[in-house]
């Protein structure tokens, strides 16, 4: 029997037991009284370390979280000795919230990992957490953290701003593109070289991987006096027989960790932990509005409005003040 | 010497001070307690009736605007008999704050009526005001109407989301398309269709216009059964002295205030009530949250989150207990 109580999953979860993390992720996504304890509990652990991947739908990135996760578990790590213990991946679609084609068959593609026990992976969806996947997706890293994984794969599908800017809370992120890139990202073009530490040229056996390369580079010199430059790997991974690069890619990661050691990595957390705090209060105030804007008090004011006996900025720091 | 008491402005913007009324509109944009000020007094006028315009630039919104005065000040209003005594304007181009170019070039276009008593232009801008321009507008629209103008024409330069928005808080929204509007409205064609009441395809001489007024046909066919079909017509307004279909333009205008007339207009004007309640709340709920997220409370907390002796969401609900 697997008990209810947040800490005693956290036991559990810490021994191996998958079962008892997969719940206490569930808390994560529904929200709600689990998922406070949950998070009172996870958010005492330090933060992993994160690899964001994003990047259009048939883009590649589940093949090439499946390479990078082998990797992972083979090659000398950030240490430069050992290969990490265990890996986390979190798989997030915005789009489809209750785990739809995609994300299925990114769990297809990596089912050999599935059954390896040093391998964790999790479809996200948002189950009524107060600040959907954009919140839920950074507890569920604590909680993974909290398991004692050191390294998390978040991969997210599209390029919109939500999944955008879930990749970007990682530490090192990765934007997969194709030859012919542009017509697929361009749209958010301009906030995915803001975000990217890696960029992936992925399927670069196909035409096109030349003009791609120099209109990234091209971008890139534009883009201004970052201390980073965004590195750019070529990589083959149509399917996980067939791949190419991806050693190169892991090469990646290991040199911009190195270069997030050697900076002001703790400007950077204090930077972060801002933002996370002040995403959960900006979804805390947006859940009062939600119930200001209800029930007889609200109601009194729109009366007072059309009766033109009140304007809409004492209407609102009346109710502001009532509640 | 003009006073600087919001009252005392409304008096003399009242009896037609054209100065008075112009510092209260800054008052409005710049927020601050002058604002609130003028907001107290506005807002005890019912709303003069508002007509809003939209479009790319360039698609010759002012223009029509220019014959509309014209047409509102000529010919039988609402009532059948009368034509407006004044009318007033308020240009909007939230990407050009300080008023760029193109609220230049509508002003020259507009000089006519610039000299014009029975006429009032203004484009607005933010200085300040807590909600930018999606609040000011609607304050704006208010302080006319304390200045007995029983209508306003809003014009935003733009079809993105803010533009729409403003827009459509009038009581007729106009949208201003031109032959081959599809590629310059693309990505906001269905926020466009929700607002519209009224489809103008201006430059209507130029090559493309019946496939335009198929395209809009098609669309409103997928819309479903709103109890109002948005009306197309067809203009050609290139300049001032070449104007053909803009009385059946006013004619629309006229035939959507009918049917609002005819309408469930208390509900309406309820809801549209609502609406501006929940901006200003939400505004003002940012701007809390804005003043939160610093000082030494806040930092307190962003420490006890590096630590791990806190999560998120309690760090969260302590900055709002304690505000």
């Amino acid at each position: 029997m697997i008990p209810r109580d947040a800490a005693e999953l956290v036991d559990l979860a810490r021994g191996g037991s998958r079962t008892a993390l997969a719940r206490l992720l569930t808390y994560v996504e529904s929200g709600g009284p689990e998922q406070r304890a949950t998070a009172a509990l996870a958010y005492a652990s330090a933060p992993p370390y994160v690899v964001g991947l994003t990047g259009a739908p048939g883009a590649g990135k589940s093949t090439l979280t499946d390479r990078l996760i082998s990797l992972a578990l083979q090659k000398a790590s950030f240490d430069g000795v050992d290969p990490f213990e265990q890996v986390g991946v979190l798989c997030v679609d915005p789009s489809s919230p209750f785990s739809g084609g995609a994300i299925l068959g990114d769990r297809i593609r990596m089912q050999d990992h599935a059954t390896n026990v040093h391998v964790f992976i999790r479809s996200m969806a948002t189950r009524g957490h107060l600040g959907g996947l954009s919140l839920a997706v950074p507890d569920a890293i604590r909680v993974l953290a909290t398991a004692q994984f050191p390294l998390v794969f978040v991969e997210t599908v599209g390029v919109g701003q939500m999944e955008v800017e879930i990749a970007s809370a990682a530490d090192t992120t990765i934007v997969v593109t194709n030859p012919g890139w542009g017509d697929s990202m361009q749209a958010n073009k301009a906030g995915l070289l803001e975000v990217a530490d890696i960029f992936v040229i992925n399927k670069a056996d196909r035409p096109g991987v030349r003009e791609t390369r120099r209109d990234l580079e091209q971008m890139l010199d534009l883009g201004g006096a970052h201390q980073w430059r965004p590195l750019i790997v070529e990589t083959i991974a149509s399917d996980a027989s067939d791949v190419s690069g991806t050693e190169a890619l892991w090469d990646a990661i290991v040199a911009h960790r190195r270069y997030l050691d050697a900076g002001p990595r703790d400007d950077d957390r204090r930077a972060r932990t801002r933002v996370a705090l002040d995403k959960v209060l900006a979804a805390m105030v947006r859940a009062h509005v939600g119930a200001l804007a209800k029930g007889a008090a609200y109601e009194a004011q729109v009366d007072a409005l059309l009766d033109g006996t009140t304007d809409p900025y004492c209407a609102a720091e009346t109710l502001l003040s009532e509640s």
